[in-house]
């Protein structure tokens, strides 16, 4: 299991905060809808968009279904099949595999803030994706108010 | 073919509009280019981004060749081969393949507006991306003006 | 080699500019951060976001790891692995497999600029990715300022 910790901090430079994740497994679909949706009613903000960053070159960040567990779970194996570990591949450090699913995924995602509150759909939540873990990771979240009519 | 109905309609909370699309095909690509450049128009933005979002869990937007229409149905059979229907897969609903597309396709989309016009190269054309069809289905786009220097 | 020329021209629509790019094989991870770097000093932006677009169907944006080529590599491989050239495809052209493999890198990626700078991870580059090259090609960039507070 992971574990999104809930204290994120506020960066100095103003709307961008960091959350931090710690995931537990190589291949992981971390659900961290709430954590972000907890950010988004701190912000105050009621029209806006909420960007997400994953500053890590071997992570991403997907939005999905988070309502059955086993769709994360179909994930993790389907991108494990898409892209061998084994490769062959030139990078020495045993996690090319890793780069290569982060570039599928991505590492960007916007969503949009609605009445104070995300605007997702029904069945979506959003993941980090952890591609070479355990490890610490982060999630660069950047919340913009629509600017004034 | 797909219908995405012209009378998108304008959401209570503010610059969110929703496009209104049905999709004919279990995967399909369905062009969405003209009813976006209509919402672009519309909107009166004269510079901005124009931002797309799918609010559902096995569908997607892709901004690809809309010229000759062999590229999308070229692109709706190799993601079948890539993601195949029939597995293995845990989720039990028989539409795993489509949810692992739409973490593939992308569910958001950033498109820049010039002079009052959406800023695509000559080639491109915007499609909504369906991989659990036929079903009615929503496009959320939000056009967003830069803020004033 | 890919030469990104640092002649980016500025669009007359304002905050748009453009870069361009100049590919040497017919795929290519193109490393760009040193010149979106650049454009974010000059744009004199201080906190905001950095909207990256290719106009191109047969290329795409992705952010990876920059510090070994080898990673850039083996994406490369892994690309043309996954989605072979050699089809079957009904577009004509012979290049089915580029606009595939562009669907699946994107075409937009969105930054953030914190303090005057790119906010990238510690081991994160910029990546132009030809898959139809070479070619000469362009990279639009949008910088927008967070709204005043």
């Amino acid at each position: 299991m992971s574990s999104a910790e809930s204290a994120a901090a506020k960066s100095p430079a103003g709307r961008i905060r960091v959350l931090e994740i710690r995931t537990s497994r190589r291949t992981e679909l971390a659900d961290i809808t709430c954590e972000i949706e907890k950010l988004v009613g701190e912000s105050g903000v009621r029209q806006g968009v909420c960007h997400l960053y994953v500053s890590h070159t071997t992570a991403g960040i997907i939005v999905n279904e988070n309502d059955d567990p086993d769709v994360a779970r179909d994930l993790e194996a389907a991108l494990d099949r898409m892209v061998p570990k084994a490769g062959p591949y030139q990078h020495a450090e045993g996690n090319a595999d890793s780069h290569i699913k982060s570039a599928l995924a991505g590492t960007s995602e916007t969503l949009f803030i609605e009445e104070g509150r995300l605007a997702l759909g029904r069945w979506q939540g959003i993941f980090f994706c952890e591609f070479d873990g355990p490890r610490r990771r982060q999630v660069h979240v950047k919340i913009v108010p629509d600017p004034a009519a």
